[in-house]
């Protein structure tokens, strides 16, 4: 045993630990997604989970490791890595690229995760399946080989973004944001006369549980990025990261008391989810106080974005460009003010470092979001020219449980049902 | 590398994923009182639990870790620290301050949590966010200081309490009885002829989840509780903790089946954590057959304790008084029994320590006991000058969810609602 | 400070956080079966896990651990520390015997939860607590020594189970088959003229977040069993188990659309889990193409043990044979045909092994098959003779949670029940 073996066994535990973290929040996408539709449309959107993290999984091992983190070529695109077979020398890590490329999966199966939300209660299984394909396999790896690969053209002109507001966070959020534009609102959503119509969520606890659940995730998200648990800077990332989350939710807690006279529980969840999307670019960057600010803006912003796009009748029905879009742009351009220099390479604007970070962070969270939108709308155009990717009027009446997956979510049932009759009927 | 860096490293992320655990124990309170109380109002204990970790935490950070942590004043008060700014050297920790904040950061979420149970279904939104502020600012924080602070009173009179029986679990029960007090009974629980009243759990597989993620965090709770990950008792510390929860768990299991003839399910939820609970003092300290023995007692307490407060019409609707007041006592007076010379700094009754730590037990436990009774009520009656801690009748009647919220916590509406003809109705 | 102690602390936190994490395994079977089941049992279900837990726990402290891991007689059974007591000296491990046993206790607790699917909606529940005691402190360990411990017989032929698809799942399964088979089908289930008739789950978002539990736990077992933090093939096992788990649950979303037309959620969510048990053996000693292999195949292997039970007219209610007894079968005898030279003692059939470990394999997974399936229906048969193993007609009829608990698992109530006029209607 020395002291490098087990140096090296430290921060594969940390690390294999925090992306099992990361990977439970695939449960807590699930929950929250489940209980914020209808209860026709609860074990549909679950279903995408399971596709995003089965799907997800194999094709970035098979294809998007490799454009994501293999050999650089030109700053655009990575060559080698697929299957995570050949040279991969260049990441230099400290810990095997097994574990590193288990983190990286549990990164890419949440950006999925996020479009998969803004998409409820009308794709289509199928069309679904393949987007998630095109995703993993490319659009993600693409964007993240820019900001995160050494090589990358974002990175070389100093972009920061620790564990992802704008590579996970704002290109999940601008994608989601294509995707609910293409797919249109549900029926029913927006009446003729103008008028806005709701649905109270299906199941509440399930949801708040779902945002406790990825709460928690989080800490793996943020505190698990430094990929070494020798990092000075841990304790320092899940402070912030506390902080920025319990000011969301506090702030959101505030605001809809004043605003409606009521808290809002949709909203508090939210909340803390956008305290937490907010903080994830500047958690080793920026101080407490910063934390607080980011969180809490962010869980305003949210409000504000939510009553926004409804104004505008955009259908997204958990919220995800609200949350992921708008609060990973947010911090993504606070670490372009808030970085403190003795914990960021370049300070922000508030701490001395002039325009340039917030100029390169601005233009990489335009490119990411760009390319988000862009790709998604491109994907689901190409999808629906060979099968719509919008389920029918029907299907969509009915709700995708029964018209897709031929189940309901909940049955009351108590006895068995005799499926030949139920057949014949 | 140096082995200090390491070690100081592996201790950091032992804390921050123990306190992560412990942070997800609030995903596992959530469910366990959702699951408890009617389905009217299951939203709103969710909603109290937000309140818990999001003002908690600022709050903890703002004012309550100074009080608690910081430079010690006559052993009553801490006063550095505001902000987790200026002089926290007498600390002395092989980890950061940040990562130290984090770990003691959960904690006081947990009290908060446990007076959020009794005060179900009744309190008032507005009022239990200014209680939550007065509790984890100011009430938890002081007597915190008595007893785990270096220079606090208690501790320097020799009192032990490794987790926290005394200081999380019978100041959060005492307190909870005070709130349960002061806010007298839910309509309807006694009837007017002297009759019980009850309602089943609204939902008892969330509720057994909730127990199963709380018993997942105890984990972290009292093993991350060395803030060492070369404390050679941790692998100890687990194996008291488990055998004392399942010890808790089967006692209630024969129990209910001799007492009721069956074995009734809230109180095997109850009886796991009355035996975590129980442990929670004196894991570090006693052997395996003592824990068993404190777990099968606790769990057996609690079901009497419950029984016993019913007949004196004291309503608390999860039993957090039973489950937290009732056994963190026991816990607490029982390391002045079993404490182990090989493992305690002083050794309990049984095993030739002499009267001297069960008295000094007894005190610590008298003191917290009193302080979290007295300075809650005290609260409560400032709170209710200003405006009613506790809602209205209606708003009671129909549920704090649609009464205070404006949503029920499950719908199972398959179309959209039209809100403008909502608002006219 | 020295490396070696530091060494072993890293190894025991280690140990203990992937102990904590198979724990909250419980949280995620309770969930799934309560969501597979019918609502009139999905609390006796989950009380049944309480049980696993709770007398598990103290089974296995008291005698199990000693039969599996004490000092070795004749190759058959363990013969040191009941209790944790006598000479342990011979597992010479680099973490405390609590820690060990901490493991130990989680793997032994999941064995009799596997068991608690098949017997679900109609087993009694004292003879289920019965059950779990034989189980837990005697079948469990004995065969569980042949194969762990350093002088079982079937370990000392060369028989390789890294986390126990034989050892833990085959085990389980097959004594669930028997039990299953003892109990005879749920009435109704099937028709007396040949019909099948068919109940959907009561709550397949339920099921689905005990799946994700479940998932992120199987990081724990497979990738804790090394026991040591510095193993270096820690990132390669987590890499595998999620790999084979997204082959698993991949390969059931596209065979039953190919083959009904639709995505079937249960199949789904059973497919991940079925990947991750037939992975569970070989999860250190195969390539990750195997193991996408193994995940797929074990999935599309679980859907036809289903139907072929279903033919058979063998009814268990979650599909714990198709799971843990079918894909338990192929990781054993996987690793024979698929172990890698450099990563295993002995290389499997398509790696130039030859044909010495397959049969190893299919010896012990016989032997472990056989003694699982023999002894489960030899405990029920002698339970049965003191009181029956089944519920009574009415009782199934009106379900357990009443029948057997007497309360509900959901309840709408708004109000408060007058016990006195319920008791006395």
């Amino acid at each position: 045993m020395t002291l490098e073996t087990l140096s090296s066994g430290v921060d594969t535990i940390w690390v294999v630990l925090t992306a099992a973290m990361i990977l439970l929040m695939e449960g807590g996408f699930a929950l929250l997604e489940a209980g914020f539709v209808r209860q026709k449309n609860a074990v549909s959107i679950i279903m995408k989970v399971f596709v995003d993290i089965s799907f997800g999984a194999l094709l970035f091992y098979a294809v998007g490791f490799a454009l994501m983190y293999g050999k650089d070529a030109g700053g655009l695109i990575g060559t080698s890595g697929f299957g995570m077979k050949g040279d991969l020398s260049h990441l230099s890590l400290n810990i095997s690229t097994d574990t590193f490329w288990l983190f990286q999966c549990a990164f890419v199966i949440a950006v999925i995760s996020i479009v998969s939300g803004a998409v409820a209660e009308r794709i289509h299984f199928r069309a679904y399946i393949v987007y998630t394909i095109v995703m993993t396999g490319l659009i993600y790896p693409i964007s993240g080989h820019w900001i995160w690969s050494a090589g990358g053209w974002l990175a070389k002109l100093g972009m920061v973004d620790f564990a992802g507001s704008a590579a996970i966070h704002a290109l999940g959020g601008f994608a989601a944001l294509a995707a609910a534009l293409f797919l249109g609102p549900r029926i029913g959503r927006f009446a003729e006369d103008g008028r806005v119509n709701i649905v109270p969520p299906s199941n509440l606890p399930l949801a708040s549980v779902g945002a406790f659940i990825l709460w928690f995730g989080w800490f793996g998200f943020n505190s698990g990025s430094t990929l070494s648990a020798t990092n000075p800077n841990i304790g320092h990332i899940a402070v912030t990261t506390m902080l920025a989350s319990a000011a969301g939710s506090a702030a959101c807690i505030l605001f809809t008391i004043l605003r409606y006279q009521k808290a809002d529980p949709p909203t508090v969840i939210n909340g803390a989810l956008a305290g937490l999307v907010g903080i994830t670019a500047g958690c080793a960057f920026v101080s407490d106080g910063a934390a607080i600010f980011i969180g809490a803006f962010s869980g305003i912003a949210m409000v504000l974005a939510t009553e926004w796009l409804e104004r505008r009748r955009v259908d997204d029905p958990v919220g995800a460009f609200a949350v992921h879009g708008i609060c990973g742009s947010i911090g993504t351009l606070a670490v372009g003010l808030f970085a403190v220099p003795s914990l960021s390479p370049n300070a922000g604007l508030f701490y001395g470092g002039g325009w340039k970070l917030l100029g390169v962070q601005a233009l990489g969270l335009a490119v990411v979001a760009v390319w988000g939108f862009a790709l998604t709308w491109g994907a689901l155009k190409l999808i629906n020219a060979w099968r719509p990717v919008r389920v029918s009027r029907d299907e969509e009446l009915v709700g995708l449980d029964v018209g897709i997956h031929g189940v309901p979510a909940y049955s009351q049932e108590h006895d068995f049902l005799d499926i030949e009759r139920l057949k014949a009927e």
